[in-house]
C-alpha cells in the first residue's frame, strides 16, 4: 500500500491531537483511499520533553529544516503557531515544493498575501481547514461545495473562548471578570486573553473566509474590530428579555462596491440558528445566490476537532499526490469578480441602544429629537426607575438605520449634559440580504 | 481557456435550476477554478415543450444515448429521476466512461450497488452530492471533511415536506389532512404524497449516508421506516408542552456488531439544534468519533439548491478531467471496517408513549405492572380526565429502555380488555453516543 509520509512542525496540543488521531484511524483512512499517513519526523523545540502523546523517540528532532528536508517527508503540518518560525518554515517547505496543511490562522491572516503567491508560484498545495472553526468544513464548504455561489453574506460565531464566556454569563448571570477568570484557571482560556476577547481571533478567521469566498486577500487593517471585553450583564439580560442572545458575530457582506468585514458583539434574534449556538461551539451561516441559507456548526477548536480537520487535509494532499493532481483546488484562487474591501459605515441594521440619563425632565425628548435628526427612528424604549444615584437607564431599539447615522447620532447624545455615561450600542443583526 | 462539456438528462425543474445557474455563475465558477462550465446536448422526452427555462433549441434531442455518446460531452448530468430510465443510462454512460453527477436518490439507494461497482469497474467518476440534502453539503462532507472519522451517529432531518407539515402542524394546531392538502394545492406535495409522508424518500436518503459513511452498499430493506401519516395533531401538542419537537429523523447508529438505520417520527428534546429546523429545511447531525458533534443544515430540495450541489460536483469532476486524476475519490470505498446492517431492536432509549384507557379502578396500575415487568421504568405520568365517551388519556415517558422491551411491553398492554387504542409510541432520541 502506498504511504504518504508527513513531517509534523510542533507536537503541543494540536500536534499531539494529530498523532493520536492517525494512531486511531489510519487503519480506517487507509482502507476508505487506498494509501497510509506515516508520521516521519517531529520537530520540536526540546526532544526531552515530556508530551502528552507517547512517540518514537527516533523521530524527534530539534532541526525543523531537516523535517522539511527529509526526502520521505511528502507534505508537512505546521503546527507551531506564531507567525515568526512558522512563516519561514511554511515558506521553506512550499519554495522546496512540498504541501503544506496549517491550523495557523494569525499566520494566514497577517502574512497570507506572500504565503499565498509563494504555493500559487511553486504550484504547490496549501491547506488550511483547520485553521477555521477547528472540525467545522467550512473551507472547504467555500472552495468546493459552494463554488458555483456568490456569496452574499457570512455569519459567524468563531471563537468558542468568547462564545463560551458569553453563553455562561446569560445563563449564569455573571459578570464578564467572573467567568473570564474561571475560564483562565480551567485552562479554557489564556491567561493573556487578548486574542481571543478582543476580537483578533475571530478577525483573523474572518478575513480567511472573506479572502477564500472573494479571491482576493483582506488585509486585516480592512476588518472593524471589536471585542467581549466590555459586555455588560446587563446588555445580556436585556438582550435576553427582547429574545436576542448576544454573540461575538463575524459578519460578511458582499455590497454592491465591495466586501465588508466587521467583528463585534450583536444581538441576534432567537428565530435564527446562530443564537442556540452556545458554549465552545462555533457555527457559520453562509448565504449563498443559489443554495440560499446553509449552516455549518461544530466544535471550533481543541486537539481533536482540529486533528479532524487536518487529517481530511492531509487525505487531500495524499489524493493529490498519489494521482499527480497537485494544486488541484488552489489555495487562493485570485480573480477580480470583487472589487476590494470597504467601510462598513453605511449598512443598514437595527441598533440598541443602552442611555443613562440624568433624571432630568425633556432629556429623553431630546435623545428622541437627535435620533430623529439623525433618521433614526426608533421602535421600542424602556426606561427604569431611577437608581440611588439619580440617574435613570433607558433601552432603546431602534428600527433600521446607517452605521454612520448611529455614529453621529450617539456622538451627538454623548456631548449632552444630561448623560452620565457614554451610550452603549449594540448591532441587532437581521440577516437580511437581497 | 479550457472547456468542460455537459451532456444534460432531463429539463424538468431541477434541470433547469442548473441551466440557469451555470447561466448566472458560469463566469464566477470559470474565474474560480480555470475552466467554463459549457452545455452542450440536453435530452429531453418532448422537444417541444415549453421549459421554465430558455435554452437554443439546437441543444434538445429526444435521444438520450446521442447525448452520452457525444464526443463533446464530457460529463453528464443524470436529471430525468425515477429508476428505470435513469438506471438505464447511468450504467451506459459509465460504460461509456463519462462521469456522471445524479441526484436520483431512489436509483442510488435501490439500485445503488450496481451503479457504485459499474464505476468502480471503469474507474470513472459518479457524484450524487445533489442526492441527499439539496445544498447541503453532507456527501462530501463525509467523503472528505470527515474522512478522518469513524462515525459514530448520524441524524438527519432528511425530507423537506414532511418537516414542513409537522413545523405547521406544531405551530397551527392543524391536523395533518389539513396541512398535506393545502401543501399538495400549493404544489409542496406531491399528489401521490407516499414517497415523503410514509418515509421512503428519507429511506431512501439514509441509504446514501450510511453507504458512504459505512463502505458497504445498505440495502434499502434494512432500513425500519415509519412515516408521519399517523402523526395525531395531539402528539405534537403533548411534545411541545413537554419541551419536545416532533421531526421526521433518519437514525443512523453504529452499534457494536453493525449499522442500524431506522427512519420514523421522534420526539427531539428543544435544547438539540435539530428541534430548531423548521419548515422546508434539512439538517444532518453527524457524530465523529474525533471531530464530535458536526451540524449541516440548509435547504434540502427545491431547482435552487440541488443545481448548486450539481455545479459543486461539476467543478470536482471538471478538476479531475483536466488534472487527469479521474476516480480520485471513489463513489463508494468499499471495505470490510464495519460488520452489516443489524435490527434497531436492542438500542436503548427513552418512550412517549399515550394510552387511551376505559375508566375503570386499577388500569393504570396494570400497565405500571406491565411496563415493569418487562424492566422500562416509568419517569412521567399525565393522565387527562375521561372524554365524554368514558375514556382517559394517559401519557406516559419512560425511562431508557430497549426497543425490544418496549415491543413486547406494547404488545401486552394493547391485548387488554381495558385498552381503548392502540398504543401510540414514539421514541425520544437523547443523542446519546459513547
Amino acid at each position: 500500500m502506498k504511504e504518504i509520509g508527513i513531517g509534523l512542525l510542533g507536537l503541543g496540543h494540536v500536534g499531539s491531537g494529530v498523532v493520536r488521531a492517525i494512531e486511531r484511524n489510519g487503519a480506517l483512512i487507509a482502507d476508505r483511499t487506498g494509501f497510509r499517513l506515516i508520521i516521519r519526523r517531529i520537530a520540536v523545540r526540546d526532544v526531552g520533553k515530556v508530551r502528552p502523546v507517547k512517540v518514537d523517540s527516533a523521530l524527534l528532532t530539534q532541526d525543523a529544516a531537516s523535517v522539511i528536508e527529509d526526502p520521505n517527508v511528502h507534505v508537512v503540518v505546521e503546527m507551531i503557531g506564531g507567525t515568526t518560525d512558522a512563516h519561514a518554515l511554511t515558506l521553506q517547505a512550499l519554495q522546496a515544493g512540498k504541501p503544506v496543511v496549517t491550523a495557523n490562522k494569525a499566520l494566514l491572516a497577517e502574512r497570507g498575501d506572500e504565503i499565498f503567491a509563494k504555493a500559487e508560484r511553486r504550484h504547490v498545495d496549501l491547506y488550511f481547514g483547520p485553521s477555521v472553526g477547528g472540525g467545522i468544513p467550512i473551507i472547504r464548504g467555500l472552495r468546493e461545495d459552494l463554488i458555483g455561489n456568490h456569496i452574499v453574506a457570512m455569519y459567524g460565531i468563531l471563537n468558542g473562548t468568547c462564545n463560551y464566556i458569553l453563553t455562561r454569563m446569560e445563563q449564569e448571570h455573571l459578570p464578564i471578570e467572573t467567568v473570564l477568570a474561571e475560564a483562565q484557571a480551567a485552562g479554557y482560556a489564556e491567561a493573556e486573553p487578548s486574542l481571543d476577547i478582543d476580537g483578533w481571533d475571530t478577525a483573523h478567521k474572518a478575513v480567511i473566509l472573506a479572502s477564500t469566498a472573494y479571491g482576493f486577500f483582506v488585509p486585516m487593517e480592512d476588518v472593524d474590530v471589536r471585542g467581549i471585553r466590555d459586555v455588560a450583564l446587563a446588555d445580556i439580560k436585556e438582550a435576553r428579555a427582547m429574545g436576542f442572545a448576544m454573540k461575538l458575530l463575524a459578519v460578511i457582506q458582499h455590497l454592491d462596491d465591495g466586501i465588508s468585514i466587521r467583528v463585534q458583539p450583536t444581538l441576534v434574534p432567537d428565530d435564527n440558528l446562530l443564537a442556540s449556538v452556545g458554549g465552545v461551539f462555533n457555527a457559520v451561516l453562509v448565504v449563498g445566490d443559489i443554495v440560499g441559507e446553509a449552516l455549518f456548526y461544530g466544535r471550533g477548536a481543541g486537539p481533536d476537532p482540529t486533528a479532524s480537520a487536518v487529517l481530511a487535509d492531509l487525505v487531500d494532499v495524499g489524493r493529490n499526490l498519489i494521482a499527480g493532481s497537485e494544486n488541484r483546488v488552489p489555495a487562493l484562487a485570485r480573480h477580480h469578480q470583487y472589487g476590494g474591501t470597504r467601510c462598513p459605515d453605511d449598512i443598514p441594521g437595527r441598533c440598541y441602544l443602552r442611555l443613562l440619563l440624568r433624571d432630568e425632565p425633556g432629556v429623553l425628548a431630546l435623545v428622541a429629537e437627535i435620533c430623529a435628526a439623525h433618521k433614526i427612528s426608533i421602535a421600542s424604549v424602556r426606561q427604569y426607575e431611577r437608581g440611588s444615584d439619580g440617574h435613570a437607564t433607558v433601552i432603546i431599539v431602534t428600527h433600521s438605520a446607517l452605521e454612520r447615522q448611529f455614529n453621529a447620532a450617539i456622538a451627538v447624545i454623548d456631548g449632552l449634559d444630561t448623560i452620565a455615561a457614554p451610550v452603549v450600542q449594540y448591532r441587532i443583526e437581521d440577516f437580511q440580504h437581497d
